[in-house]
């Protein structure tokens, strides 16, 4: 017997940027980012979510522009290469195959990029085929909505689902850079807007109790669609979120503790029992409210910390209730119930179940430990915030295949 | 304006492991490897070559009852997955979804085990399974050739092919554990024996005179299957492939220099054009021999030397010469043309090309630009070993169809 002890050390180093008008001719920006490292002029393919395609008529050939405006720095390889946003693209191996191929015949190297412009299932599925062509072509993630400007956009993850589960393939790969542009920003629709606050709010509870001060004063401008604002929200959310990846001590989360997931164990689950209705941010609300009210029945989080987390989370415009909450809740593990959703959460981490709680705003601890009955307790709580008038109806007919027809059709 | 700099710092750490008779009850060395990480028994999944199984009838029957041996360490989550060897099995996507779907059936989550059996192919693919499901089930390696256990083996990649192109899709994953057993050497065909000794070739002609010195002195034992002589080969080797990797200060290949790839631009575009029908290790022999030659033509290598290393490659029975680089050389960029590797070769990397020669045993250099003329001298000269007698014949009619089609029948 003989044994080498192997150990290799990564630093891994990206920019996060905030700008306005990354594609205006007068922006230096994205070509500054791509001279600082050499090899030019370098290939690029830009792939880009269809839905801002949509609401910026002409971009496609705004980006041709800002690319030709700069040949002795980059080099369009190929046409912009347009794919379908939102949950679904991920659900289709296709589009990964599409931008793998993409790359490939516009004779990309490592040291080549693709440049994703769009929301956050975009970023994932061209981040996903980037990281994986020739084990890794250089990303440059441009995010479109709150959500991916502010949370995954500036991570270190990409995926795609798969046997019916929600991001089970994919890798973690650090971006080349990042480009939140807050023009983007002034199309998106009002759920949209709204929905991408969730992980400010999540960000804030666990990190930073000034900082959901400062979303509660600023609550009725940001639900105004005040673009300032938002801009100030963004750039605070996103980051927390890196300063949290850098200082996690496990960022590509070998571990079991996962503190950035927040309400997320509940959110996933709901996502995948609205087939998804609920956008991941309208989601996240839920999770949120869902475990802080499960914080509060503990005994660990006092009333009026809970009282100024849902009263936050309406401010927004964020629903704090689902119907899909009450599925199959006398069978824990059936795979239509909420409660399933913990099992799950604990299989894709990996290791003990892990669930952050509050003791208080910008106080979170872990539990690995929860109770069937106070979460069920928690779900009838907020179940008398559902019907609040500026929250969406749902169907109130609890039927499984009710809601499954019907959320299937709003979904498709 | 406004940019966070955002720093990842990441370490990873895995043994490599030499023992013989891995799955004997008698030896506790993987169940040491998986119980010293906690969280038990964990879930393994076994995916196992299936030219392992044929050369070790009852393969599957011993995996099974060395698991259920440690019930309290391991549990065998669905039946030990059989999958096709070579390089034929990183052509078909759906291995890969073979594996994926055992791990989601099995319920394993990232603290869970893939372990695979088998030679570099399939541990390209169950490797690069593992490193995407749920962004990466900790994968052990069990390699059974001498070339996976003495150089992909104990690395940090996978990969599989995709449009015609060799390793075109993968990741950077490093391993949880690799456990070297000799004993599987011992079953081997003549040509897997030999064809793994030219990666030590390369490590030594890279890193480590007095480890080619040895292989001169031990080269007669060695090409007589001296299971004794392997085993310290195969050590050496894998010792110095990790401490490279370990202090390259770019194990994850960000840069342009990829010094363990001497000889391999050659190498992997030898495999393409003859249809795999060489083994990665006899086209990375006649890769050493060119890069050799060049080097000696080009006058930084001292004669003396480059004898020893066409002298050493014979002796261990290894061609330094197949007919298939002489396709097409009045045409560089032909994608039938040996040279066109070098293109290639570089497009993989990204950046600019880099191609490491010789200046004697021991002492590589790195060069940005390989004269054509220079290189096809260098394929003249090898030409002249073609016939020894120890050498596979090769079809001496060079019309491309032939060689295709007769290529195409060797591999089919």
């Amino acid at each position: 017997m003989h044994t080498v002890l192997q150990e290799i050390e990564l630093t891994f180093r990206y920019p996060v940027h905030f700008t306005a008008g990354v594609f205006d001719l007068s922006n230096p920006l994205l070509r500054d980012v791509i001279a600082a490292s050499g090899d030019l002029p370098a290939r690029i393919v830009f792939v880009v979510d269809r839905g801002v395609v949509r609401a910026h008529r002409g971009l496609t050939s705004v980006i041709q522009r800002y690319c030709s405006q700069y040949p002795e720095t980059m080099m369009l390889a190929g046409r912009v290469l347009v794919v379908p946003g939102g949950e679904k693209a991920k659900n289709h191996p296709g589009h990964v195959k599409d931008v793998q191929r993409a790359i490939n015949n516009g004779g990309l190297c490592r040291h080549s990029y693709v440049a994703a412009v769009g929301g956050g299932a975009v970023l994932d599925v061209a981040g996903y085929a980037a990281a994986t062509a020739h084990r890794g072509i250089r990303l440059i993630r441009i995010p479109t909505t709150v959500l991916a400007q502010d949370d995954s956009g500036v991570g270190v993850k990409n995926s795609v689902n798969a046997f019916g589960k929600k991001n089970y393939i994919g890798t973690f790969a650090p971006p080349f850079a990042v480009i939140n542009d807050s023009q983007f920003l002034l199309t998106l629709s009002d759920r949209d807007w709204r929905s991408g606050l969730s992980e400010a709010v999540k960000a804030a509870l666990i990190k930073d109790a000034s900082f959901f001060a400062d979303l509660e004063r600023h609550a009725s401008r940001l639900s105004g669609r005040d673009l300032t604002a938002m801009e100030e929200t963004v750039r605070r959310c996103a980051t927390l979120h890196c300063a949290h990846i850098a200082s996690s001590g496990d960022p590509f989360e070998l571990g079991s503790s996962r503190p950035l997931d927040f309400g997320h164990w509940a959110a996933h689950k709901l996502e995948q029992l609205t087939n998804f209705r609920l956008r991941h941010g309208e989601a996240v609300a839920i999770g949120i409210a869902l475990d802080s009210t499960y914080s509060l029945l503990s005994g660990s989080l006092p009333e009026a910390d809970w009282w100024r987390i849902i009263r936050l989370l309406q401010e927004l415009g964020l629903a704090v209730y689902a119907p899909e909450l009450r599925l199959h809740l006398h069978a824990p593990e059936h795979p239509r119930c909420v409660l399933r959703g913990l099992t799950e959460f604990r299989e894709h981490l990996g290791g003990r179940l892990t669930i952050m709680l509050l003791r208080a705003i910008g106080k979170p601890y872990e539990e690995h430990e929860i109770d069937a009955g106070t979460m069920i307790r928690s779900i009838d709580i907020l179940k008398q915030f559902s019907r609040r008038p500026e929250l969406p109806e749902y169907p109130v007919d609890r039927e499984k295949e009710h809601i499954h027809a019907k959320s299937e059709r709003v979904a498709g």
